[in-house]
């Protein structure tokens, strides 16, 4: 390559060879992407990334992701070579290997180093949005003039895929909104995709489109030239904006054959193709997976660049700790994830009141009661803060002018704005929630399951949880999508049945700081129950629990229900009751964690001998004949919904003390 | 309004205040959206759009979307005064009332002038690219110079919510690309959003970024002047590009204290508020719901405009059917949605075959069979056409050069995808397709509900359908987008077993042309089973069937799977047939086709007083307890999936045949 030194090349060799021997060996995989990038991640990583190895968790390292998540093996490869502990010779020989330390595409908390689950395109750069955000807010609540505690880059590299994806666009304009100087991304131009080149689908003027979002961007003629890439970072730093670095680059750079063509993508490269790349870049053919003792010298460097870098920092942080002890210990905290003693002082308790409100009601007044306890709760909602009832008071919009604000106003970007609350949250120093209607959860549903995917605290607080949501009709009344989360692996689905079950929600969702909660939350009025009648609310924490056993022993009807229908099961039984049955009503707030109790405490309160059994659910009926059983009955619904006021629908699709008592006799006659 | 004659300005009035007037009697609804951007209505359905109200479903008349979907009272405004015929005034009155014709946002369906259904934001103009795609197609295959049969253009209003999502993004990208130039869309640019004014979250080169895409855009200043407007619709018009108007509006034009203020989005006006509004702009404030005869003529000259267009064209497909009889047969039959006689002939049978193939190639050879006898079956993937096995063989890629084309490269824009697809199949003239990875339908997922929710028979074809895709890992691998579907009304999810049952599969989803179907298809081989051994392939049309009763009578344990599965259930049930059990073998490819049948059918197969029941499926256990019931078992997989080869996968996962065999003795030791 012009302009590089025979060492450079070596070097930037070793990433494109590592990657494209532990493709080959794996005999899976996708080596065309960090052959192409290699001098990119060689330039970044040797010249101007912050990070330590030796500790990949340092809150202050410059982040580095990699959006197009299918070149995994480009991350790989630096983290043998930079001297990531745990990331062995042997690890890349096992790419893609069972428990393997490098799987197919980069996963968050599962190889260290790894700053965010790459793979879904779209998501990655999405994220780095967030990590900017994160340090932009970090660094406007903590850093005084004389000591910087958070002070860092977000790097990205990003493919055509990542640019053609929606979300991403939602999270530019965002981040060039937000004048996020220190995020750059270095857009992977090499023209290629699966499909073929880009001619045939994506001729848009990127570059263009990136200055309209408010981004600086920039260009590199030629993406394997190190002083060219080293240049553009440097201008990338100085601006106030966002940058774009354009980097025209070669998939599967070095392939005889391969080379510029979507074959390079995902092929996996006979001997005779790797052979060629390697004698026609002047690598040696064998032995395979080689590194000189040279190159990797150069590249171990980094661990003691880190160490000197994580020093400084240190320094920095003790002399801040002398300086504001108070906002030291705070930043400790935050950043570590651990939550402040006596927090849940903070949560209120409800009165009982047959009126009640919303449970989005309740969800304000404790998120504005343990924003006053977490600096960290952070969020926003799409558009709709209104009505999801998110706001968090007495602090600034989130802006460029105001990144302390802890309010995020993400506009009508759902998907970018699941991304960049997951990025929050895997920053560190954050609790995150976003919010919008539960109807359009379908929007982000892809951040979601990375949430779940990668163990993230995300907490996503979605209202209007059923078709009971005045006139707006089918296209806003939520109905498959309970069903659908509880689904979803590693998420807990909480629907919430009065205000004091909403604390209680919300206390769980804020204790995950490793897993992701949903919040399903009425836009309607529900009864505030009376615990001193009815069980506490406390039971929400095992997903389930005995409302009542209300009339004579022994059960004869078991009523279940959740969020807004429980108010139907209790009045119901209320009137069983006095009519002389024994009826128990079984608050039901999530399924999964009641599925995570032991089968005695299931059981006891399911109890599973007494074969009259109703459920009730403004959702789908998938799933609920597992509670219910072959002779129980359910009051679901499995059609779309309809534009029509409340009391019309509560007829309409029976969920009214009618149909409950009615389906209840029939069960009882049994 | 300067510019705008006093009766200009009455007529644009009379949207205004109808619509306002419905809001404020239906107490419910958004009255700042029509107030807004009136007179960009009236000047498109006064001066250009070419419509015949007396025929809403007309193939060549011009479409209109209105992509913020909120301001429905526009639509069912403007279809009142040009005179559709279900459109009474007692309509307009019963707006968001049950059963009205007047929903909370447009149905598709279910309100004639409806062209699709909108309320998600961004939707709406995305399906507006796939009609306009549409019109591309069917102009290039079926005009001839002298005869133009389809020449229309495509018309959205959009806001700035439609604006940020990413959906819009993806789909205005290819809009671009394919230089759709009869597609023209008004953005309503009032700078309003529901969480106050577009500075705090919106502030990107609106202009600019859809110049980058490649569109003509053009900038009315006054978006109240009916020249201005009617001036830029003319230069729209002259273009090669799409185009698109950037009208400043003005939120709840005339309110006296809402206009340009979130208020002005849903609120409800006082009579104080709509009465000042009235006064302001000159119009009278009694009788509520007040036309003036003379404007209601001006409108209603629609219905003679819209008589003679259509007269004309007529003419032109009676000269067309004069000089090309075939061409003209098969444009009515494809426009009017009907299926040639004998198409069902081309399906390809499949032979018996122990190795067998994936139902994805399968897949591949019955759509390429198809494509010769279905000239309307059109489709794409989201850059994966290798993957998921979709190209159409022998057409050209849809492109600007090629609209005949009859492949789409969507690129990597599943969310766009899905709704272009919509928009192709609402046009009329299609029986279109999309492919992604399973995984990644969640992509999409918003566009796949409202195909379902407006009763559009898009095909989804979704492949590599379970964790055994090879080594990419969790993020590549669905586990819960089965159930996750099941739950969705008006979907049809069919996962085949086979090749002869994918083969069934595609019958169903072509016949299915007023609601989606979803197509789960493996990336692996699966046995092509022996239908003169098992039960004929022809079951998967009532959703489940007896593969086979294996052993001697009576039936001890019924096994039961779907997909992949299905081989595993044989080859147990063959071992415990030979050690003397009696073993039925259900395939289940539909639950929802399944449950659509009679009782009685349902019984015979599942056979509900055999209490051991094993139900097989590389997916959540979620619903499967209906089918096994509260003795049975599940082979099914509640975690996220892992990178390594499908053999470990198999072990680790439990999906072999030891687990089955295991699993089903317990059953019939029980």
């Amino acid at each position: 390559m012009q302009g590089n030194t025979p060492f450079q090349e070596e070097a930037i060799n070793a990433i494109r060879f590592l990657s494209a021997d532990a493709v080959q060996k794996a005999n899976s995989g996708h080596p065309g992407q960090p052959m192409g990038s290699a001098a990119i991640a060689y330039t970044l990583f040797t010249k101007h990334m912050k990070f330590n190895p030796a500790n990949p968790t340092w809150i202050d390292r410059d982040r580095f992701i990699l959006s197009a998540g299918h070149g995994s093996m480009l991350l790989y490869s630096l983290f043998y070579l930079t001297g990531y502990e745990e990331m062995t010779m042997e690890q890349l020989k096992q790419f893609r290997q069972p428990n393997s330390l490098t799987p197919g595409h980069p996963e968050y908390g599962h190889t260290a180093g790894v700053d965010t689950t790459t793979g879904p395109l779209g998501q990655g750069l999405s994220v780095a949005v967030g990590m900017a955000m994160a340090e932009a807010h970090l660094a406007a609540v903590y850093n005084t003039p004389e000591n910087k505690v958070i002070d860092h880059y977000t790097y990205v590299i990003a493919g055509d895929g990542d640019l053609m994806e929606g979300v991403t666009s939602e999270a530019s304009s965002l981040a060039g909104h937000f004048g996020l100087g220190k995020l750059i991304v270095f857009y992977d131009d090499n023209r290629i995709t699966i499909d073929g080149g880009t001619e045939i689908t994506f001729t848009e003027d990127r570059a263009k489109r990136y200055e309209a979002y408010g981004w600086q961007v920039l260009h590199v003629a030629d993406g394997n030239n190190v002083d060219e890439i080293d240049k553009a970072i440097i201008q990338a730093k100085q601006d106030p904006r966002p940058s774009m670095i354009v980097c025209r680059t070669n998939i599967g750079y070095g392939f005889p054959t391969w080379q510029d063509k979507s074959a390079a993508h995902s092929g996996i490269p006979s001997d005779e193709e790797l052979a060629g790349a390697k004698k026609a870049l002047n690598y040696p053919v064998e032995p395979k997976f080689y590194v000189s003792d040279k190159v990797l010298a150069h590249y171990r460097e980094a661990l003691d660049r880190g160490k000197k870098a994580q020093e400084q920092w240190e320094e920095v942080l003790t002399a801040y700790t002398r300086a504001e002890p108070d906002l030291a210990a705070q930043f400790k905290r935050v950043v570590t994830g651990e939550l402040p003693e006596n927090w849940t002082k903070a949560l209120p308790t409800f009165e009982a009141n047959p009126k009640g409100m919303a449970t989005r009601t309740a969800s304000h007044k404790i998120i504005n009661a343990l924003a006053g306890v977490l600096p960290e709760l952070v969020g926003g909602s799409a558009d709709l803060s209104g009505s999801n009832s998110t706001t968090i008071e007495n602090t600034p919009l989130f802006q460029k002018e105001s990144y302390e604000g802890r309010y995020i106003p993400f506009g009508v970007r759902e998907h970018g704005m699941g991304a960049i609350t997951n990025g929050l949250n895997q920053h560190g120093g954050f609790i995150s929630f976003a919010a919008t209607f539960l109807v359009f959860s379908d929007y982000l549903r892809p951040a979601i399951r990375l949430s779940a995917l990668s163990d993230t605290g995300s907490i996503w607080v979605f209202s209007h949880d059923s078709f009971c949501l005045g006139q707006d009709g089918p296209t806003h009344q939520p109905i498959e999508h309970l069903s659908g989360f509880r689904a979803m692996p590693n998420l807990v689905t909480l629907r919430p049945a009065d205000a004091n079950e909403t604390v209680r929600a919300w206390k769980i969702a804020i204790e995950r700081r490793h897993a992701p909660t949903l919040l399903a939350l009425t836009r309607q009025a529900v009864p505030t129950f009376d615990r001193e009648k009815f069980a506490c609310a406390c039971g929400t924490e095992k997903g389930a629990y005995v409302m009542a056993d209300l009339g004579p022993a022994p059960v004869e009807l078991v009523l279940m229900a959740t969020g807004s229908e429980v108010e139907l099961a209790v009045k119901a039984a209320e009137i069983l009751a006095e009519e002389g049955h024994g009826v128990r009503v079984i608050s039901m707030p999530s399924w999964e964690l009641f599925e995570a109790q032991p089968q005695a405490y299931q059981d006891e309160v399911m109890l599973p001998q007494v074969k009259a059994r109703l459920a009730i659910e403004a959702g789908t009926s998938l799933g609920w004949h597992k509670w219910v059983g072959p002779e129980g009955k359910m009051i679901t619904i499995d059609r779309f919904g309809m534009s029509a006021p409340n009391d019309f629908l509560f007829k309409e699709f029976g969920f009214n003390l009618e149909e409950v008592l009615g389906k209840s006799r029939e069960l009882l006659k049994k």
